[in-house]
């Protein structure tokens, strides 16, 4: 039905190389070995991850909260990929998201059982089905 | 071990609302309900997803690749990110990997072995487990 599209160049080797990624509509986003795992200058995937979750449930919890008569003014939601190591390989064990909430009429009660259930549904949510676990935190502002 | 962060925001209802996703060391990135499904102007979460894995899979497959004797000395992948509907849910249901590679030494049967093996084992194609396919064709330059 609808498709989206990047790219990612990576050239010379692991340690030495540098890579760019390059979704169709946004800027390039570089990276390298230092900017993946020692924190050094430069994004990476697992940042790119993290934000289309983000960018996914806020924007389906915008609908949902619309559908149940809440309407929301305002949603900021974070993701913190965290990657761990298991038998000498990578994987990312635990997504933690905290959304915060503006939206007259709304109680924090409904808001936390809304968003369980957006976590779930969303494209990119459904997607992560590898991901140990995706823990989520929802606030009202 | 690894800590990567993104945050996004949506601003007002689904359809009259916009949003912006920010991987933590990249730029701003918008989006909107016609930017996701309609193909206006703008990126969408898929987008980022697609990047995502697409530079996973392109550093993993740079080490690869140099492990296997044949370091590279580009890689460059593309990603499709195609979205349908079940029963009025969407969901992500394949990604087309496409991967050019130029490594001095290295032929094509054992670049489709070795990207196969990658696919499986980099981080963001682990945590894509909810994708019923990710597709992977393989190329020489």
């Amino acid at each position: 039905m609808a498709t989206s599209k990047a790219t990612a160049q990576w050239d010379g080797t692991l340690k030495a190389g540098k890579g760019v990624m390059r979704p169709a509509h946004a800027g390039e986003v570089g990276f390298t070995l230092g900017s993946r795992f020692e924190g050094k200058a430069g994004s990476n995937p697992e940042e790119m991850l993290g934000a289309a979750l983000a960018g996914c449930f806020s924007m389906a919890l915008s609908l949902a909260l619309e559908q149940a008569g809440t309407a929301p003014t305002s949603i900021h939601t974070s993701a913190d990929v965290h990657m761990t190591q298991d038998n000498g390989a990578f994987l990312i064990d635990t997504i933690d998201l905290v959304t915060e909430v503006e939206a007259p009429g709304l109680d924090p009660r409904k808001l936390e059982e809304i968003g369980k259930e957006t976590k779930k549904r969303c494209p990119v949510g459904r997607a992560l089905g590898g991901v140990g676990s995706i823990n989520l935190t929802t606030k009202l502002k």
